[in-house]
């Protein structure tokens, strides 16, 4: 860990910068997968299936029997962990439902927004030794909720062919229709473009390593949608001389074992807690399975100690942390000055993983900065915004005019023409 | 005017496909530019300007003096017009504002969205002959609204080195902070990574050619976000045997002048009203000063015949207009079983034109079919959602035993920590 002093604003930049992710290199070689998968469908994917999960499968679709087996497997307290995980995400993205209202802007000129589901979603879910079904739950749910009617999913099989029994179990829980055998690029290729059996879906959503990233770039240029850029996770913790420094190494830490390019940044006014930190963090690092992964991630961690909660505020918005962990004595007037940031835990019971897990909050989140510019996965991601307008003889007789005016000086005449002939006709009707 | 009947399901996909576009082989061309301007700021925008739009520039922001100039050149009419518009757009954009509401997911377990304006904005109008001042309102009204607070402008002059007046005028009126002489790939790059002069934005929207449309996909690979993918403008009439025939022409046509590769739509039940509307075009046609603009484009315009107004709403979904004009005698009811499209002008008295200028609605909207997964431009578009949560100790009682379990599952033994030390603590506290 880096403990960092007081910085000067001119080391902002250089405290705060992340690591370099540039997938764009990867783009040719991903590139010839997607073509391959575009042009020969279930062929192309089930060989790449062998080529790079090194299993040989006989059809890439889940079948009922490996649901009902998966089911089999799942103890019954995970069962009922997944459950309650399942109705706070539903509580929590329910609330989110858009009522549009009409507005009239103009007397007879009446303007609404109606939300949709996007129809079609496809969900990535990357494979690995950690089975990651609590984000089959926050993908799916809303998915659900929004009322996509076709929600497909993709993952990897184990070298057993098989699907881990606790994605499945979650998958069902949450409603997803489909379930498919694929991963990495073939997957993403398989969902953007469709084959014999993977439906094409019209948006992409989930984690995934470099190729994976590449892959939903590429596809999104022209063909689909996806979720939001990726990148690796961070967590901030930001505290005063109140917070409990155990707490605060645990959530550091929570941060530092997904990933060796992890960030884990702890923004205080305090010098004992930036002290009492590290020794525990020391101390829980060494307890930890995953100790390996988290020690090399934080050997780029920083614990900083600053002035003021100002400059607290004001270094936190510069970094627009994916997740921030707020642990100080007024946390929730702290909270109003949050202008940059992924997701808020508030107070010293509110762990991140609370919100990985089973909040209800969403814990697909915009990283490496992108909270400056983008949202999290909520119901929103899943929905369109249609707009609808209609407009009586009352309402273009007030912005008739104005609209020929205007397409006039846009030099668009037949734009004009469109209001013209129906102004005309209420002349006429007159 | 192709004029096409009773077609058979089998042929839909080649009845409504859209021209291709392919920018990914300019990205080299576009990087270039792009690595040129992020390494030499505003020199090599300079540069580019003399070398791309002919006009050696002394500075590239616009003057205070420049912007009062204008003023005096717009005319009284147009000045209100433009006022017009702009209270129409503000007045359906202000009702989108977002109020989260507090959900207690569990007992203890409090979450929340707020909404929260993107601090920095870049907004791109293009040049050329027709000065696009109703652009500049639908972007930056909203933006405005959201409450960012720098909104920064960039359109390239003409070769006397000025930007058109009416442009000017509705950046002012709208509240754009900034207004920089920069077009085509040179503007998305200073606006993506910032020069001396212009400021360094967090997401970019407004139309362009094939080039800016490249270069916004490149820089938001990794580093700005965009507003949505770019197309040719398109509509589609959705019209039965009571559809005034000169409207619906006029409507068609209104598109078409946009550019040749412009797409314009009907579908209609009545054999009587395409043959009229053919009739009509060629009629309006003939009057309009873009006309060789517009015949190109109606070269691959279609007049469809379906049997029934259901296969005319599932052939509407299919296409995913990004503007749909529904002239039928039961529009409303008809709109209710549209789910994809951008933005629908629902009976005889509401042409495109009216959303495009004045009504209120946006008009920057998803094209070439990404209405099955975007929404247009609207207020989401200048905001982020950020979730909170606050959990008490009853809460964490309830939902912790369960994050325990299921990140124990997924191998996350520090994500259990951070819950087991907290309830740790509340267990030694009773």
């Amino acid at each position: 860990m880096i403990l960092i002093s007081n910085p000067d604003k001119s080391q902002w930049q250089e405290i705060l910068k992340r690591p370099v992710m540039n997938t764009e290199n990867l783009f040719d070689t991903v590139r010839s997968v997607i073509d391959r998968v575009k042009a020969e469908g279930d062929r192309a994917v089930l060989d790449y299936e062998e080529k790079f999960d090194k299993v040989v499968l006989a059809s890439l679709a889940v079948l009922e029997e490996e649901q009902q087996e998966a089911e089999n497997l799942v103890s019954e307290d995970l069962k009922a962990a997944i459950r309650l995980a399942k109705q706070n995400i539903e509580t929590f993205h329910a609330a989110q439902r858009f009522e549009g209202k009409k507005v009239q802007t103009q007397p007879g000129v009446t303007c609404w927004q109606k939300a949709v589901a996007i129809e079609k979603v496809g969900l990535y879910i990357p494979g690995g030794t950690a089975p990651l079904f609590s984000t089959v739950l926050m993908l799916a749910v809303p998915a659900r909720i929004a009322g996509c009617k076709e929600i497909v999913l993709c993952t990897p099989p184990g070298r057993d062919g098989k699907v881990h029994p606790a994605v499945l179990f979650a998958a069902k829980v949450a409603g997803v229709n489909r379930i498919f055998k694929a991963g990495g690029i073939q997957a993403i290729a398989a969902m953007a473009y469709g084959t014999e059996s993977v439906p094409k879906v019209y948006k992409i959503f989930g984690p995934g390593n470099q190729y994976v990233t590449a892959a939903k770039q590429l596809v999104s240029l022209r063909d689909v949608a996806i979720d939001m850029p990726a990148g690796p996770s961070e967590v901030e913790v930001l505290a005063d001389e109140t917070a409990n420094p155990v707490f605060v190494a645990a959530d550091l830490l929570s941060q530092a074992e997904h990933g060796v390019d992890s960030q884990a940044i702890l923004i205080t006014t305090s010098v004992e807690l930036q002290q009492a930190v590290k020794v525990e963090v020391e101390r829980q690092l060494a307890l930890l399975p995953r100790k390996e992964i988290a020690e090399k991630s934080l050997a780029n961690s920083k614990l900083i100690v600053v002035d003021s909660m100002k400059e607290a505020i004001e270094l936190t918005n510069a970094y627009a942390p994916e997740h921030l962990i707020i642990e100080t004595k007024d946390y929730l007037s702290l909270a109003e000055r949050i202008v940059n940031a992924g997701s808020v835990f508030l107070g010293s019971l509110t762990p991140e993983s609370a919100g990985d897990y089973a909040s209800g909050t969403n814990h697909t989140l915009p990283t490496n900065g992108y909270a400056k510019a983008y949202s999290g996965v909520s119901l929103d991601s899943f929905i369109r915004k249609i707009t609808f307008q209609e407009i009586k003889p009352e309402g273009l007789n007030i912005i008739g005019p104005a609209i020929e005016l205007m397409a006039a000086n846009e030099q668009l005449d037949a734009h004009k023409n469109a209001v013209s002939v129906r102004l005309g006709q209420l002349e006429n009707e007159n």
